[in-house]
């Protein structure tokens, strides 16, 4: 991996990095908070997966996340929400499926399937990379997101519960199969088949019998595509009640589905990462 | 005035109005942050300036201002930066002149003397306006910037001591009158006649007897325009030396000049202000 630029903030410092990524098969951008304590020995290190249309750029701008993260000793990994590159598939017209919008899923379908592994790589080949390359504590992860990737964070740890230690998210799409935009790029990337499309879904996986110690979520009652039936979250409700998976969900009024919304809240989501990866 | 967007952030309200601007003699379009003290009682304000090619969008987004505005119950606006509108003159081939370079000066000069008043407009007309409109204590306000938007923000409190209770700034320029920046605005705005520059370079206002209390200042030693002498800040140090007035220059090793520098600092900067207005 090749560091493209470095940042200082909060005493620590915000880095971006390139690497050729072997199981998306193109050359991938992402970036790294790194607070101030990385420099006497390794971090634990958070994962926050991003929304629909973004980059790596978009939450280490806009989530005020840097703050908090060197308050508690912890690194940022931002990811990037897709493969890139001019041979890389994609539905320009459609701000919803291809670039910038990997869901997190590994496609097996044509044209998607060469380059549209994102689960595998947020899951497996980052870590990997980053535990080896960076200041980072082996196996000491935990994983967040919003929207998109609130949805990416929630199916990560569910089908990996022993390889994160917690797990957050910011205005899920908590029911994929069940919302427009899970259908629609589920369809593209696993085909018509919808009983593959179970195993990305977090409410499905719940009712399958995934658990994890415990799920954090924030959503807004402002939030625009929780109106439009997008997000979900009484179905995760009602799985994890069903199933005895403790969740804390909370639906909080007036807030929308922004980075405002975000930077309110992430501070307390930070907090919640940071004690359990310490505990580790 | 007429809001055109609220979202709701740490329990209070970012909004974002438009209005028509008597001064600029054009709509203008600035956001304000409300704190959740606001619906009790009206409260202090903070004018945050932002820099070259900035509008009212930036630092509301990226500086991480609204924790700490709503932790001490303090208003913060965020105006544009210059006029805006297909009529008003502009050099589109320029970042730093015209459109999202006003530099907070009354321009005197063809084409821009219709439109470009924006020190009237940030240091009379909009707090009139929202002194009026929004739940602000009358009178009660600070005044921050960064780069442009700091050589705005001394300039503001420079010439009118009485009208804010403190001034801080962010890798402000420091004495456009030496600097290449400055020097292409002002010529542009106030013409040939480079005594009439003096009355808007905070350098030169200091050594010609203007005073205020105090001025606090971080700047990066890492900041690119730091190193190419658009910033200037130990020419105001000097000027502030031989003059007695107080500062509080603070060069920041390894900081560059972008927004992740100001969210670092952002905190500070808001306790002082918060501080000096609450004491009023």
């Amino acid at each position: 991996m090749q560091q493209i630029e470095s940042v200082k903030e909060f005493g620590g410092f915000l880095n971006r990095y390139t690497h050729q990524s072997a199981v998306n098969n193109c050359e991938m951008t992402f970036s790294v908070y790194l607070p101030p304590q990385a420099e006497t020995g390794p971090v634990p290190a958070l994962y926050f997966l991003s929304g629909l249309t973004c980059t790596d750029d978009n939450a280490r701008t806009k989530a005020g996340a840097q703050r908090y993260a060197a308050e508690h000793g912890i690194a940022i990994v931002f990811p990037d929400t897709s493969p890139r590159g001019d041979d890389i598939a994609d539905e320009p017209e459609r701000y919803d499926l291809g670039k910038g919008a990997g869901f997190y899923v590994n496609a097996t379908q044509a044209p998607y399937s060469p380059n549209y592994h994102m689960y595998d790589y947020v899951t497996q080949e980052l870590p990997a990379l980053l535990e080896a390359e960076l200041p980072l504590m082996a196996g000491v992860k935990s994983v967040t997101g919003h929207s998109m990737g609130g949805h990416g964070a929630l199916i990560c740890a569910l089908k990996n519960p022993d390889a994160y230690r917690s797990v957050s998210a910011f205005a899920p799409i908590c029911n994929p199969v069940n919302c427009g935009w899970g259908k629609g790029c589920f369809g593209a990337y696993l085909g018509d088949d919808e009983s593959t499309w179970a195993e990305y879904d977090a409410t499905e996986l719940v009712k399958s019998g995934a658990r994890v110690e415990n799920i954090l979520i924030d959503s807004g009652l402002a939030d625009e595509f929780y109106d439009e039936g997008q997000l979900l979250p009484e179905n995760l409700k009602a799985a994890c009640e069903t199933a005895g998976q403790p969740l804390e969900l909370r639906l909080q009024d007036g807030y929308d589905h922004s980075y405002h919304f975000i930077s309110t809240f992430i501070g307390e989501h930070i907090a919640y990462h940071a004690e359990a990866m310490k505990a580790a």
